[in-house]
């Protein structure tokens, strides 16, 4: 088993992932103490909101309160979601430290989602990016749709190696290869990876798996045997579906952390101020996480 | 990656492991049409019930009449937990097709779940298996608690190895290895199977998993790459803590079926067929199924 224990890195999306597709709204000082309690448990990187327009994603209509109300711990980076240069100004305005650009492997998926072609975005992420380093900040770039789409089903492993190679080409730090729908499977994840490591070192890949098939953790296991280091998850389990309140979001972090610590992983984060941090959220918002590490009884 | 498509065995233990911790009784009528389905979804493998005494396990106190009243579909086995010669005794005049005898590696947890030693249910399953196998049935042995006990923690190899040789040398066809509290890790998972593979052939080998700590599939994809091919699973996720209905209990056969198909592993059942069965027993027993497959929106 090819499970040599190392450093691995847990990218937090939980306040941006987690939250933009939920129903409750949670308010801002929740959100803001939330993050800040985040920032205790030994993470070092938490996607704190997104500068999309406010209409796309209600549920994140505070961005600017959130970036600027945080408190700022050494070592923690803080990242965003930014669709153009608008939403660079904004985050740039709250003092972001890294920003995250966005889009879709698939080109029925791009249109539907942001109502432009993929073509169309590499041109608007571009320029974001540029004006980004310009700005002395990182950028990580997300490609969803990595594994299959909601509109077209099967993804082409080139569509998603094209765009890859455009976010390198554009100066992003790493590329995180999303599972948008949940429907990766550990063969495919398998094979995407075979290429991209090919033609990119592991430490520049992260993969970001939705549970909603009860795969993630499977998927995740197998990105570590193959020698990815960078996970994507939410604490808790956040991100479900709306429309069904049990199903699975993102990998959850403690659930993932759970693991990483059997398998002899460092990843600096500790259990039980994780745990404490879900637990404060369950309590401001009101409502149960999904997570494993959540149900134990 | 080392997951060369071949058959895959299924156990499906949902009406018996599943259903045993429940709370609420599923009436024996549902228990008898619900099996009828299973036996039409191209499962091979279904262990209906459990002759342990009524008074340990209320859910199953109706073992005789499902075991009698279900309708035999040829090329599908019935199994049924057995403890000793009067549970057998039982099992054989409900006419099973396989006995499945049960012991646990952990001293602490063989005293409190059966209030007898290892070595005193030694004798009592060798006496129960004799007679099984002198009365031309099949048995199956389970050893529980191989990755962990719920009170001394740490469960030693060697005693899941001394309980596991005497199992076959009582003439069990198969040993399912549970990890009964589920918090089993791949690398713990590698570490047993290294050990059980160079005194066993994996034709001989059975996982079981429960999802306790979300790890049930990643542990399942570790034995597959080790070359496992027999796996336990409830479907839709069956055997929670009867304390915390969110609770994960056994892995989820239909979402295991998922990852096999995915995978192009060959089960023989039908995921329709499979989840059809889930949702006539969602609307017989009036409750929700937890697995992932069940919450999709």
């Amino acid at each position: 088993m090819k499970l040599t224990p190392r450093k691995v890195q847990i990218r937090e999306v939980g306040p941006r992932d987690g939250l933009q597709n939920e129903a409750t709204f949670l308010a801002t000082e929740h959100k803001i103490a939330w993050i800040n309690q985040l920032s205790q448990t030994g993470l070092s990187y938490i996607e704190a909101t997104s500068f999309v327009h406010p209409a796309w994603i209600p549920a994140l209509a505070d961005a600017d309160q959130v970036m600027s109300g945080i408190d700022r711990v050494p070592g923690v980076a803080y990242a965003a979601l930014v669709p153009n240069i608008r939403g660079l100004q904004r985050a740039l305005a709250a003092n972001v430290d890294e920003v995250a650009i966005f889009l879709s492997a698939s080109e029925s998926h791009s249109q539907k989602n942001i109502n432009k072609s993929i073509e169309e975005t590499l041109e608007v992420l571009e320029e974001t990016a540029t004006a980004a380093l310009a700005a002395g900040k990182t950028v990580r770039g997300y490609v969803s749709t990595v594994f299959g789409c909601p509109y077209e089903g099967e993804v082409k492993l080139d569509a998603v190696l094209h765009v890859t190679e455009k976010l390198f080409e554009m100066g992003v730090r790493e590329v995180s290869l999303g599972d948008t729908i949940g429907i990766a499977h550990p063969r495919q994840v398998a094979e995407v990876l075979d290429e991209m490591l090919k033609r990119y070192p592991a430490e520049r890949l992260a993969l970001h798996f939705h549970d909603t098939r009860g795969l993630a953790m499977a998927n995740t296991l197998l990105a570590l045997e193959m020698g990815i280091s960078t996970f994507d998850s939410a604490l808790g389990g956040l991100g479900g579906c709306p429309y069904a309140p049990g199903a699975s979001g993102n990998l959850a972090t403690d659930d993932l952390l759970f693991m990483l610590d059997r398998l002899g992983m460092e990843t600096g984060i500790d259990q039980e101020k994780l745990r404490a941090s879900a637990r404060f959220l369950e309590e401001k918002w009101g409502r149960k996480l999904m997570s494993h590490q959540m149900q134990i009884c």
